[in-house]
């Protein structure tokens, strides 16, 4: 009765929720304190002041009728243009409410997108490494995920086999910049390239390719770096945007999707994502959640911490002889597996208590994530198990 | 571009939507408080002060990198437990929190239970009267919505037309009590003969055909009624649940599908939910919501104004001559119309200020649908419009 799809996925369990229940489990024995744990991408700083003090502020002065009642299937309205007034500021753009639709983070952000701008038996594209998820998230939608070969050198998207990849049945690429895994950000000159090679290769297939643009991880750039938009260099991209990392909210669910306001359909795009959300059950994020972020658009939560981590965990990767990219952003690290077999790498490293994950689900063999949104203190003594794992397996 | 069956929503423009946007420009011609706008199901009576409370001693206790931290994606593990408990204590049910999946509203619920249980292709029926919004949840999950005609008597079941309408291709039947938009709610003896007639159905096509029961409704009963909990009468019953009614927290996006212990694969339904998540990009209702929530499973709002509005619509329907099924629960009622056309009948009535919905998309024409979910007061000066309404058009 239930459809095998289900079942089948439920029986592929997922090499980061195995790894993180045996962290919990190994906790159990040895406190959890004592488990170097960087398998999980759960913000660990705390939402900004602001934002609980709006949220009380709410609950104390408005109607419970109005506070709590029904959204309006897009979002409530000024909560819409206060998103659209945040990104002109910030970013340049153009967009009115009325590209602006609210979702339940940006999964809800991803599901409308795909639906939107692919039609079912279509190909989106995504360049290597990603989000693991993004594969159920495609393939829900009725799409073929097809990956585009990492560049390992520096994260970046390889342009050349994005290009060769492109055919007649790609519908939309789709990116994650600041990278989960890599911690890479797009330079503006890759998105460049990616506009001109999207441009082209749109007047090639006679249809206009869509960038689908997911960026949680937005607000989090180390070395003072400044955030690369990429609506601003392609028309035809749907933003994808979530405040769990920025405001530190992964639990309350709440992002938008933003249509660029010159991209093909512009003015259909939220409408339609007004009609998706009915066969999807998605009917629009938390009211009250809705106009507490609308009170704190330009804000973070003190990011700070995981820049610092990143920089003692870049320099004692290095100090250790492997092979790393250092990330421009998020809380992730994606080095080289001292073996070439990432699994059996992490596999061993749990011996000394340390939790890292293979870079295989990502699209991205021989290489290995770590999760940096932990306390700095825990970061450096994981440093000490860190070098006995290295020389002990393998000599280094 | 976008999907074609998307734009084609887009047109077909809701006549409910269609009528309240008309109840407010009409408002701002002559004062919202003088347009009698029966046309939305939205409560008009706070929440319980409680979870009000609850909610600010949170935000104002917890550590906010745990108030606001991921959900694991099947709902927050205490609170599955306490809706079960809550569930087992009020209709002697033995579901464990494994039974208990939380959602984004009965919305989110539906969309999980109607991919669970049914296979892409297969067909679902719904006795009529019904809440339109079904087809498109249906529709969306790839599945066919199949009509049974309505009983407009008392609007209980026609069992012999759901038998009849029971074939090969039949994997669920989907009900609604208390009834949207009949106000009728399915008695023992309905439940009981619905019951047998499913067990005898399954067994004929050889397959266990689900009950999905959508209950936001359940606790808005009138004249000391006792609940009815269908998931008693029929093993294979996934229950389908929003607080948006009881809680009156329709914005807050919050409930659960509960899955009868005894059901057929019971033990997977709701990892199977979470799974399908992942395609549709649920990923779990907001973790602050589910907290508080879980502190009020017992509670509802002030409802008595609704069954006192019902009290006196019934009585004005009836002294006006109208055919009407006394409601014995929500805020609606769905009397015939008095004239064959309820679509002109509901556009005439606009002409007096009143805005009332015909039932054609409900799955009954020849009827018209009150939402009495407004201040008794209103109720009391809609009547004078009403009789004039009725006197001048239909001479009654």
């Amino acid at each position: 009765m239930i459809p095998q799809t289900y079942i089948d996925m439920l029986g592929a369990k997922s090499v980061i929720r195995s790894l993180s229940e045996w962290a919990a489990a190994r906790g159990q024995e040895i406190g959890y304190e004592n488990v170097f744990d960087y398998s999980l991408g759960n913000p660990s700083v705390p939402c900004p002041p602001h934002f609980t003090a709006r949220m009380i502020e709410l609950l104390q002065t408005e109607q419970p009728v109005a506070l709590h009642g029904y959204s309006p299937s897009l979002g409530i309205a000024p909560v819409r243009q206060a998103v659209a007034e945040s990104l002109n500021r910030r970013f340049g753009m153009q967009y009115g409410p009325e590209h602006i639709f609210m979702t339940s983070g940006a999964a809800g952000a991803l599901a409308h997108a795909l639906r939107c701008v692919c039609r079912p038996g279509q190909e989106v594209l995504v360049p290597a490494p990603f989000f693991p998820e993004y594969k159920p998230y495609i393939e829900g939608a009725g799409l073929t995920m097809r990956v585009v070969p990492p560049r390992p050198a520096d994260f970046q998207i390889d342009l050349e086999a994005l290009d060769a990849a492109i055919g007649e049945n790609t519908a939309a690429v789709l990116i994650n910049t600041p990278n989960n895994p890599s911690g890479a950000v797009y330079t503006e000159a890759t998105m460049r390239a990616l506009a001109d090679l999207l441009t082209a290769a749109s007047a090639r297939v006679g249809r206009h390719i869509f960038l689908i643009s997911d960026e949680p991880y937005r607000e989090i750039l180390f070395g003072g770096r400044q955030i690369v938009y990429p609506a601003r260099f392609y028309a035809d991209t749907l933003t994808c945007y979530s405040f769990s990392k920025s405001l530190s909210l992964p639990g309350e669910r709440i992002g938008y999707l933003a249509a660029c306001p010159d991209c093909e359909q512009a003015g259909q795009i939220v409408p339609v994502c007004g009609q998706i959300s009915r066969g999807t059950g998605h009917n629009c994020p938390p009211s009250l959640i809705q106009l507490a972020v609308a009170d704190c658009l330009d804000e973070t939560s003190d990011l700070s911490v995981y820049e610092r981590n990143m920089e003692l965990i870049f320099a004692e990767l290095k100090r250790l002889g492997f092979q790393v990219v250092r990330p421009d952003g998020t809380f992730y690290i994606f080095p080289q597996s001292l073996e070439p077999d990432a699994v059996a790498f992490c596999r061993k490293a749990t011996r000394y208590d340390l939790v890292l994950v293979p870079g295989d689900s990502f699209g991205c063999p021989g290489h290995f994530r770590m999760a940096y949104c932990i306390e700095t203190e825990k970061v450096r003594r994981s440093f000490a198990a860190l070098e006995r794992f290295v020389k002990e397996e393998y000599g280094g």
